[in-house]
């Protein structure tokens, strides 16, 4: 997508071919500054600093440390190692341990002197298999959008939550890609941008993405939402997603359950854009899925802009009481209308998901 | 309620016996400072940069302002000029000219020379009228609390959104005072605090309150309270209003929305408290409930204390996104399970207010 009118992806080999660049998003959206990733550890810094997040980004990293590795010592010793360094960075993101298993055992198969081109090319096909995957998922949602379109004046007000955008895959996202791909065929449309507390990567990372691609959007908190589906402001929801189970419930950023209730109490359709890889096959509803419980300080810290210029953190709440601050939560399949993958739309259930992925039925 | 163990109004007599004391809620939950007001410019700058602020202690403070003007001049000229200036504050609240016409009323039937007198006695009470009224809203609501304390056992939870708490009446709150109630009687208790973005009266004053009285608590961010009610981690909701409209409808902090319709989906009871003035019998329903649209900045900027100490504004969004910024929302009386008065509980319709306010009947 664009940034200053010039495309980007958030990663990308730089001229001489071995270097790697991503954005810094630590800086986003204060600062658009972009960093060089030459060895494992830059690679597993960035990752583990949140200098790329989002779990597709994160895969991507990941295999492209793997080729910073090879670049110094093609060995099986090597290639072990930085497999362990890369996967320690983050345990818990499920795409950074499917990139690294799938490096490792392409380039295990191969004499230590051919590592090095064929981790540069597996890496690569990674980036852009992601990247299509992402398009796809845009194809299939537009066409929700351009239904929308079609039977109403004025723009189509599609509302997001969190950022599962393009600056958390290679380019496109996933939420976002019908969002670009109906902005880039001129379609008239609106985002409405959840803040998405305690992080704030709706305000930051969201905003950021549509403002420099040109999309036209709004900035709400994330007690707004219900309010403007009462009053028809809203026609579309689509969100990202964590994790589905199978039978088509969705964990995802905490407070999503709420915009679901909301959206169904005004008949707006809520739909959850996803590749393939986040169903979970294996958990057979969403109350199986563990919430993570994050730190207090994400709710009660806030980082900023001084009037100065300069990125301060301040603390907002009363000083001492507790904090609780689970990180998703789950929206039951009811809530639902569909999901938006890469192979089309599909009913939020078992049977909606095997219409699309046949291949997993039992 | 109490802070360091002291109990305090948020407004009164100093020992001169003229003076009057306010918190600077401004500097909540940063710092606790009383200020000393003794004319009507003090009284009128307290209002209008929010020293106080809350419906009930705004007029609070407008009635001691216009004691103020009597000190000086007690002439009908200072009367009226002085009932001008204060109604001028924050031309919007409904309490502000409620309680500046009763006393007006009440000082203009007087010769001059006795209005000062009577108008440190009707502006006491005033003050204490609505101590008793918040007080015998906890009445009401503390029923529900020990039904829930008599068949559960571990602590009752309560979650609350905004801050309809003692610091926006003169004691007691109108959604706290039954917590307050049940509390000061050992009832064990906790309360989640919903933050409340965008000026996260829930953070800072709601979570400063309970922790000065004492109260357990934990702060959450205003995405999670439906995750809660899934985990059956709340056992009742109870939040203040703005203004109900005379079918049930509830006008309150933009947000409250979607907490009633994630109570209704859990089963969990979602009361609102209120004394009998916030009901607006003019008002048919909450769609004819006019909705302030407030400036975006409230968004996009946070005050907050640096690890220095220090009181900073940063502003934390995508610079250049626009913003959004409705302050209120409807929730439909269907999502209420009842109201809370001083007069005992009801159901949340015309019929049930009627049933506790029987004058109102056409």
């Amino acid at each position: 997508m664009k940034i200053g009118g010039t495309p980007y992806r958030t990663i990308w080999i730089e001229e001489d071919g071995r270097a790697v660049a991503i954005i810094d998003q630590t800086r986003l959206p204060h600062a658009f500054e972009t960093v060089s990733l030459r060895t494992v550890e830059d690679a597993a810094r960035a990752i583990s600093d949140m200098l790329v997040r989002g779990a597709p980004l994160i895969g991507a990293t990941a295999a492209y440390g793997l080729c910073f590795a090879m670049a110094t010592d093609p060995s099986d010793a090597a290639l072990t190692a930085a497999h362990d360094r890369l996967l320690a960075t983050r345990p818990t993101a499920v795409n950074l341990r499917w990139a690294l298993d799938r490096m490792t055992s392409a380039l295990a198969a191969l004499p230590p002197a051919e590592r090095l081109e064929a981790a540069y090319e597996e890496a690569a096909r990674i980036c852009d298999e992601d990247v299509e995957t992402c398009r796809l998922i845009g194809v299939s949602g537009l066409k929700l959008i351009e239904e929308i379109a079609a039977r109403k004046p004025g723009p189509v007000n599609v509302l997001t939550h969190c950022n599962a955008g393009w600056l958390a895959c290679v380019d496109w996202g996933t939420a976002t890609s019908p969002v670009y791909q109906a902005h880039d065929r001129g379609i008239d449309l609106h985002v409405w941008v959840d803040e998405t507390r305690p992080r704030n990567q709706g305000g930051s990372l969201t905003a950021f993405e549509l403002a420099s691609h040109g999309v036209p959007h709004t900035v709400i908190v994330d007690n707004a939402g219900g309010h403007l589906m009462q009053r028809g402001q809203v026609d579309l929801c689509i969100t990202g997603t964590d994790r589905v189970a199978a039978n088509g419930d969705v964990a995802n950023k905490i407070g999503t359950y709420l915009k679901a209730l909301a959206a169904r109490d005004n008949d707006v359709p809520f739909y959850v854009a996803l590749p393939h890889s986040t169903i979970d096959w294996t958990v057979a509803q969403g109350t199986d899925i563990p919430i993570e419980e994050r730190v207090g300080t994400e709710v009660s810290r806030v980082t900023g802009r001084t009037a100065g210029g300069a990125l301060t953190e301040v603390d907002i709440l009363n000083p001492g009481s507790p904090v609780a601050n689970p990180g998703f939560d789950i929206t039951p399949a009811r809530l639902v209308t569909g999901f938006i993958t890469e192979r089309g739309l599909c009913a939020a259930s078992r049977a909606g998901l095997l219409s699309l992925y046949p291949e997993r039925a039992a």
